[in-house]
């Protein structure tokens, strides 16, 4: 290869390279959305505020449309370029990084639309009506954050602390379950109600399964194991060497 | 191009023909496994069978293992050929339905062990004592069978039938909650029966929930639209020009 190709060689592979960091940086935009999504769906649900719920709605079309732009750059960038073993698991993490991100979207949305569904139906609230999908709603939407920022850094250490989060997601999905079929035999009117929480609470637990596959993708990418069919025990053992 | 470059082309051509192919097969048998982990699991849970919910536990492995290889083997193909646009949407297609069908494996694992910790519990059973989870397994497990066809033979119209079926499973899943809560209203003694069935009847939904995903993958493979944002009706009109 002469100078001049080298360049040439360099040049594209500047450009390859500025490709990947422009999906990367995609898939960041698309997750602060979701994100946003999520916190605001828990709010306009727990506050029954219409018009966030209205807001989140409109905004899922959004996700949606950067879900599309964002697999069809990536089947172009694999098309155009032929990318090396390791540019190709992160672009296919991609792939699989939006599918999930596109889903959460879709949960937060279902969120909102309960919640104007209870506005609609105009009834009787005490303060701190949905204070368990409050609480959940914060805990699955800071598991989402910390998705994320393990994304962007490639954080392995901080990829898996999410799954033992959401196995903390799954115990306060349990819990809300439990705790809403006491208060129904206890009083039968609150079935409404508990109906609701149970709702949201399956939504919220969704959200948290997407995060932890999300940061099995940034596992599997960093280290290169596949780490989806492993206890989190043994995928601290081996990423990390504890003991 | 000369006639020995000619022929080495679709020598070429064919073996990456041969390998699309094997791609497929390897998926479809996969999928097979998958449907049979369904059903052997419902199974399982309704009868008491800790025989069967041992052996579904055990044969997760495969499924996973499956996944791995196929997953791996994805990427070996694009790293190796240089697919065309089309090839490419078909590989990213098994790629995705790869990561649902484990899915659906987890879940059915799910369902063995509860299967099993019931069987722990030695508790009383009248006869029928699951039916509700016998019925809605059936209904998935149809699904699944159904899902895998559409794959099978890319056709859109028995994709499109799936996410319809998929509102029915959601119907069936929140028919199942009500009356188990009824159940516990009426005898608060079944409620560890009733959570039992809540638990299973969620884990089939979400089973439903990767079926509808997989018929999307071949809608979007066969018609390049990305229906995943569409409503059943909008995607029959634009698909089968229905009105």
């Amino acid at each position: 290869m002469d100078i001049d190709n080298q360049r040439l060689g360099r040049h594209i592979s500047q450009r390859f390279n500025n490709e990947l960091e422009d999906l990367r940086n995609r898939v960041l935009a698309m997750g602060g959305l979701v994100e946003q999504q999520v916190a605001d769906a828990v709010v306009a649900f727990a506050s029954a505020d219409a018009a966030l719920a209205e807001q989140v709605i409109v905004k899922d079309m959004k996700v949606n449309s950067m879900e599309v732009a964002i697999d069809e750059e990536c089947t172009q960038v694999i098309a155009r370029r032929q990318p090396t073993a390791s540019d190709l698991r992160l672009i296919v993490a991609v792939i699989k990084t939006i599918t999930d991100l596109e889903r959460m979207g879709d949960q937060a949305e279902r969120i909102a639309r309960m919640a104007l569904h209870i506005v609609d139906q105009d009834r009787v609230r005490r303060v701190g009506h949905y204070d368990e999908v409050r609480t959940m709603g914060n805990y699955v939407t800071a598991m989402v954050h910390d998705t994320l920022d393990a994304f962007a850094r490639l954080d392995v250490e901080a990829a898996l602390k999410v799954p033992r989060d959401d196995l903390t997601a799954d115990r306060q999905y349990d819990n809300i379950m439990r705790q809403q079929i006491t208060f129904i035999m206890e009083d039968p009117r609150s079935i409404t109600r508990s109906l609701d929480v149970m709702w949201a609470a399956r939504a919220l637990e969704r959200i948290g399964d997407h995060s932890r596959n999300i940061c099995e993708y940034v596992i599997y990418l960093v280290k290169g194991k596949n780490v989806r069919h492993t206890s989190i025990e043994e995928m601290e053992q081996t990423l990390l060497g504890k003991r």
